[in-house]
């Protein structure tokens, strides 16, 4: 087989996913998927456009190029040309177009450690070399801009905010300093914001896109979170003027184009109103379960955005692995490891998504409490 | 940028359809996309499955990787373990999977010329190496087994039959020979069998597929083309047991899953009466357009599949853009150079796609005829 494979792990939440999906009462707080229902105004369009089976235009429908430059203006006061945007196959697709357009095999892509593990095997399939800033409580688990000068030879950077798996926001100033130390050196900056709209409280929605500081920046975001639609693979770039050509060759020869009926639906999912609503209810299931399990866990990173929080397992001296395999065989709560996402704190960290209803939160909570009260008996 | 881009040609046909669709009165031949509806029975699943807004699996449903594999032992009595089926963003994603898993960067992967043109480009964007076995009339358009001696260190083969852009169906005992000729050299074998269904009046269907050859060929397939679906974004591979864990590593990194709503359309797809109808329908057409062309062109590839006619111009004396150029503006027909399928042949020939209706084509040919009468005054 190829060896762009040796390098590859599990996506380990996939498989912990089939594992407990095939067991019997386990609380899933595992996936980073949304258990709240899209708005009904895109089941609405779904049902209106049932018909619609071709393919679209590559780029994706310029409709929905059009609406999601509106949205960029409205919430971000940033003024996007549609032409910019690109439909893409998930965020997943827009990592692979992304990558493929900016490093040749060899080249470097700086990356946080930890971080969302695709990140790296998009890199490694592309054979792209990953190299990894270790980010921690020490600096909030935001990378500075001071960071860079300890690596050579990076062609791109790519951070996220609200990050998974951490849920830090990062702050403006440290945001804008790492956009503008990366365009001095002529390193592309790749923005994931796939968890925008999930933010809790922090600074303007407007100072939290990289588009508001460079028009060179590369953003990626979809609407498998906040919009409550991970099903429809759906996702979008918006990239500097001078990839679009190149954008639009590689989009033709990976996809042919994104799917059609998403794209359709999408087009009802800026329902605002209805999102706002959800975004409250992630954010008291947030505020309830770090408080519920603040005295069971070190939690040094914030879930100031998206939904996760990032917990330190230390005190039990144990291996997240192992940790996250005996909460679910014997507490029934499925959890992430950290070595899905890192690899200089893998053994320390586990994941939880607030994916799941309150009540189920705080029936988790209760197991969580019982089984770490008796760790030792069950581990 | 990034030099896997330096070897990528744009997908003209796309380029094509853009500027088609801009200009007004365009017969479109240019694109290989089913105008045909799909059955009946798809819109259905599709309106009683519209809140399905999850993830599926990485590999897919369970149901429908079943229905697939019973799907090919009614129609080609191969029994296939529905763990083998994987389900991918379009047959796109499973070429994506497939090289990524088989080839490292520097290997080779074979193609025949002309051929598919996102095959080479897939393999640029991984840095394969793709090499081309020329085909012509003079080997009626298929691959020999004695043709791969005439190549080294060649990691995959990949062919298409029937074939895009020239229609040819292999003929048995050459696909048998191809196979084995690639075992006993520890060449993997990929049949793109995405225009199956579409076979007019050839050998058994039994035969046409390359796993009853063998169970270590890689068959990729889709809902694209015979199931008319190509804008659910939906194919699958058939693989090795040997492959799966490391395709569906591939699967959760590249993709998560194909998209949701698609598959569970796709669980309705597999009305047999309604796609011979389909098939019928595209017979009378090829029947019809092949004559119909033949005053006007050499045709030296049959058509006995797919909905392609394959066709030299060489004596018109013109290079092949320039051909379609001048078709499209000055007699209001849109087809496809071969300079998107082929390096040898590409400025001799163009293709046909007869995937408008009857009456449509009738009008194209008028207007074909009309404008070839006077080709020296419009060109």
């Amino acid at each position: 087989m190829s060896s762009r494979l040796n390098h590859i792990e599990p996506f380990r939440v996939m498989d912990i996913v089939r594992t407990a999906r095939a067991m019997s009462d386990v609380i899933h707080l595992e996936i980073g998927e949304p258990d709240l229902p899209p708005s009904p105004a895109v089941r609405e369009a779904l049902a209106a456009n049932l018909d619609k089976m071709a393919y679209t235009n590559s780029l994706g429908l310029w409709e929905l190029r059009v609406k999601i430059a509106d949205y960029y203006q409205q919430h971000y006061h940033v003024s996007i040309n549609p032409e910019r945007v690109i439909l893409t196959v998930g965020t997943s697709g827009a990592f692979l177009i992304t990558y493929a357009l900016l490093m040749s095999a060899g080249e470097r892509l700086l990356l946080t450690d930890p971080a969302y593990p695709c990140y790296k095997n998009f890199a490694h399939i592309l054979d792209i070399e990953p190299v990894f800033a270790k980010i921690s409580a020490a600096n909030n688990y935001q990378l500075q801009a001071s960071d860079l000068a300890t690596f050579d030879h990076i062609r791109a950077l790519q951070i996220s905010s609200p990050s998974n798996p951490t849920g830090t926001v990062y702050q403006p100033d440290i945001l804008r300093d790492l956009i503008q130390t990366c365009q001095a050196q002529n390193t592309y900056f790749i923005s994931d914001e796939i968890y925008h709209g999930l933010v809790y409280g922090k600074a303007a929605e407007s100072l939290q896109t990289a588009l508001h500081y460079s028009d060179e920046a590369i953003v990626i975001n979809g609407f498998s979170k906040y919009f409550a639609l991970p099903g429809l693979r759906l996702g979008f770039a918006i990239l500097p003027e001078s990839l679009m050509r190149h954008a639009e060759i590689l989009m033709q020869n990976l996809y042919i184009s994104a799917p059609t009926l998403s794209q359709y639906a999408a087009l009802a999912a800026f329902d605002t109103d209805y999102l706002q609503g959800l975004r409250a209810r992630y954010q008291s299931r947030r505020d309830y379960l770090y408080q519920a399990l603040s005295p069971w866990f070190d939690l040094d990173a914030p879930s100031d955005g998206g939904f996760y929080i990032w917990a330190n397992i230390s005190r039990y001296q144990i291996d997240s692995e192992r940790f996250c395999q005996i909460l679910l065989e014997k507490a029934g709560v499925a959890i992430t490891p950290g070595t899905d996402f890192s690899q200089h704190q893998a053994r320390d960290y586990v994941r939880f998504a607030y994916t799941r209803p309150l009540d189920e939160l705080k029936q988790a909570v209760k197991r969580i409490e019982q089984g770490l009260k008796n760790f030792e008996s069950i581990s």
